[in-house]
Formats: structure tokens, C-alpha cells, sequence
């Protein structure tokens, strides 16, 4: 009988703030994989350094830094094969996500290329969104209230588009977009209440005003805008 | 000193889904807080029903049923009141919240209440759309695709123009929304793909075709339509 991979999420940093669930599957695994970006170390490892138990086989895939599909591609294609070769031979396989796997998680590319052969279990866990609320001290949504959640990435007549509305807005992976998303929430009319947050629920985390935030944001930060206030507040 | 109110979410259901900060907290906890709607048992203490201290004591906020701003605010007033008694007297509270704090959560009215009285820490929890997401095996989200949360409770033409766009919108609260819901997916020509998932990660759960949704949905319930195909996939 083939073995199950589990794509494991690892929460925001804090390795407390793993679930109860994936700190067991790890702390018993014989097999992890991890993603680690263009040779640097692992951030999914380092959450859940302390529980990988010392003989493990670590199954590493280094993803390049590229927005072209290929070479990405072809690190997770030798990825899933090497997977696939433990699973064949019965050994369970615990890939550790940052944050949750299906919430702009790169597990979704080895779920896509693995999922019909064999067992796959996604276990959910919290966002780098509800974690950034959270230190913000800002709740995203309340009862009637909607959330856009957007990648700072895209351009921005399309950032303009989605702050046109007075619903929460969630602006995802800021690093080197950070000028162009304040300029469209300034334009917006939005920067009053708006909360630049670095790498939530680590010791090194940062939380400020958006008119605030440095000139250089990591790729691990976000700015919350929230929506209008409920008015059961 | 006074004590520190702790807002901690549980997760969507399964306890194993709490993280390992929220086990740590109610498991040392003296004083537990929580909401139970208009008498029935509480979903959030059934949630972590088993790591509760045998002597602890519980402040139940007893929520009614309603739409309408009172009386729902006087039973948190009522709550707030409670407990920062408990905090003056220099003991700490943990508050359960079912999914995340800050995530359609009522916590937030307490924290609205309390947080400049009181220091005050939100441990956030995995929500109930990751862990849909996670048991319906549908990634929510992949680089530059946003994600549109919008409540159930909209009007229908407030859906459409959600369900307008071509990424992924996750309608939460379906209820006795769902028939509304239907017509709106099904008119956006979105039906296809899209999925249905009652009380998710519990024993009961159920994941299918928005097709085949029961006529009935309760509370708990959600539908997934997914965004555009990731390019990479």
C-alpha cells in the first residue's frame, strides 16, 4: 500500500501557532519536503525546525525566483517524483507549507501532480492575513461585511479597481510593490486606518500606519485597509 | 496588575485543528469566556471542550438570534462587564472563538470594549475557508489571483457583481441563503467547479457539486467558486 502525503500548514512563523495537527504529523515523520526560494533557507523548515525528528529525510525543492513558468516547473516536476518514489515505497510524506497550502501556497502545484495517484491530505492552517489582523489589532470582517484580497503584483489601475469599494481590502505579498500599492490607496482616498504589517509573529515583526512603512518591504509583509466600520461597533 | 484577555481561535471544527497556543492557553486557563446563540450549546466550547480545567470558570454571553443591533449589544456589554471584573482582580481570561478572532468573529465587540481598558493578545485560528478549501481539494488562491470573500447575506445583485470578476469568490454564511446563492452563481455561468461544504473537518462534514446541495444548508456551510485556472497549472 502507498504511503499519504500530507500538505501541512505551518501557520505565519510562530511555530505556536501550528496546529495541534501538524505538529504531530511532523514530529512523527519519517519523510519531509519543503520548498526553500533559490538556494536560501528554507522559511517552512525553519517554522518547524524543533519537531523534525533528527533521522528524517528532508526532501528539499529549490524553487528559482522567477515569474516564468519554467524552470519553476521543472523543480516541482523532480519534486513530486522524488515524492512519488517514497509514497510507492509505502512511507508517508509531510510537506511543510508556511501559512496555509491552498492560500497562495506552492503545495498546490505538487497537489496538482499528485493528488490522482495517490492519498493527499491538506491540513489547514492559519493565514499570514488572520495573523497580520491579529498583531494589527483590526478585524477583517464583521457580519454583512466583505474582504478583497489582492496580490500586490498586479497593476495599478487594478489595485485602483478593487480599492474603489469601501469593503476590506487584504494586499498581499507588498515586498517591492510597496510605492505603487500606497499611491493607489492614497488615491483611493484610503491611507487613514491603513496598517502596514512585516513578518507577522516573528520576533522581527513590524506593525505601522501605511504612511509609515519603510522604503523597502520584504516580500513577507501586507497592508490591511480596512472597510467601513460595522455599525454594531 | 490586571490580567490579559486572550481572544483565541479554534479553528473550523476539529480540535486537532486548534493551534498549539490555543491548546497551551485554555488548558491553563482559570477563567474560559464564551458565546452560546440564543441558549443552544456553544459551538466554540464544544470545540475545546476537552482541554477546559475541571475548576474553571465560565461566562457564557448568551447572543440572540437577530439582525437588528440591540439587544445582541447588550448581552456583550453585559459580557465585557463580567469580564473585566475578572481582569481587575489580576486574573487572566480566554475568550473562544470558533475560526478566527477577527474573521467574521464577534470577538470583536469585545475587543472593541475592552482593549483600552485591558491588554488584550488575538491568537488567530485557521478559518473555515482554508479548511473548505483544504477538504474540497480546491486551491483558493495561486500568485496573482485575488480571492473575494462576500457574505452570503448580500443581495442578489450585490452577488453578481461579486461573482462578475473572473477570480475566486467563497461565499461564507450560506444558510438560508443558498437558494439566492445558486441563481446567482448559475447566472454568472460559474456553476461548474464551484462546491458546497457543510460544517467542515467535523464528523458530519459533507463536500459537493453546488449542483447537488441540499435544499437546506445551515449556518455552517459555504460555496467555493473557483477563480481562473493558474497558468501554472
Amino acid at each position: 500500500m502507498s504511503g499519504t502525503l500530507y500538505g501541512v500548514g505551518l501557520g505565519p512563523g510562530d511555530p505556536e501557532l501550528m496546529t495541534v495537527r501538524a505538529s504531530r504529523l511532523i514530529s512523527a515523520a519519517r519523510v519531509v519536503a519543503y520548498p526553500s526560494l533559490a538556494g536560501a533557507e528554507s522559511f517552512a523548515r525553519s517554522i518547524a525546525a524543533a519537531l523534525i525528528p533528527g533521522g528524517a529525510r528532508e526532501i528539499v525543492m529549490d524553487i528559482p525566483m522567477t515569474t516564468a513558468r519554467e524552470p519553476a516547473q521543472t523543480a516541482y516536476d523532480r519534486g513530486a517524483e522524488e515524492i512519488s518514489t517514497v509514497l510507492e515505497g509505502g512511507v508517508d510524506v509531510v510537506c511543510l507549507c508556511e501559512g496555509d497550502p491552498f492560500f497562495y501556497g506552492s503545495f498546490m502545484y505538487l497537489f496538482a501532480r499528485l493528488s490522482e495517484r495517490f492519498a493527499v491530505e491538506v491540513v489547514p492552517g492559519v493565514t499570514s492575513m488572520t495573523a497580520c489582523a491579529a498583531v494589527a489589532g483590526l478585524p477583517l470582517a464583521a457580519r454583512t461585511g466583505g474582504v478583497s484580497i489582492v496580490p500586490g503584483t498586479l497593476a495599478r489601475e487594478s489595485l485602483a479597481a478593487r480599492l474603489a469599494g469601501g469593503e476590506t481590502v487584504v494586499l498581499m505579498k507588498v515586498g517591492r510593490h510597496l510605492e505603487k500599492i500606497r499611491a493607489a490607496v492614497s488615491e483611493a482616498g484610503r491611507e487613514a486606518g491603513a496598517v502596514y504589517v512585516e513578518r507577522a509573529t516573528l520576533a522581527e515583526e513590524r506593525v505601522l500606519p501605511l504612511a509609515e512603512a519603510p522604503e523597502e518591504a520584504p516580500y513577507f509583509s501586507m497592508i490591511i485597509v480596512p472597510g467601513a466600520r460595522d455599525p454594531w461597533l
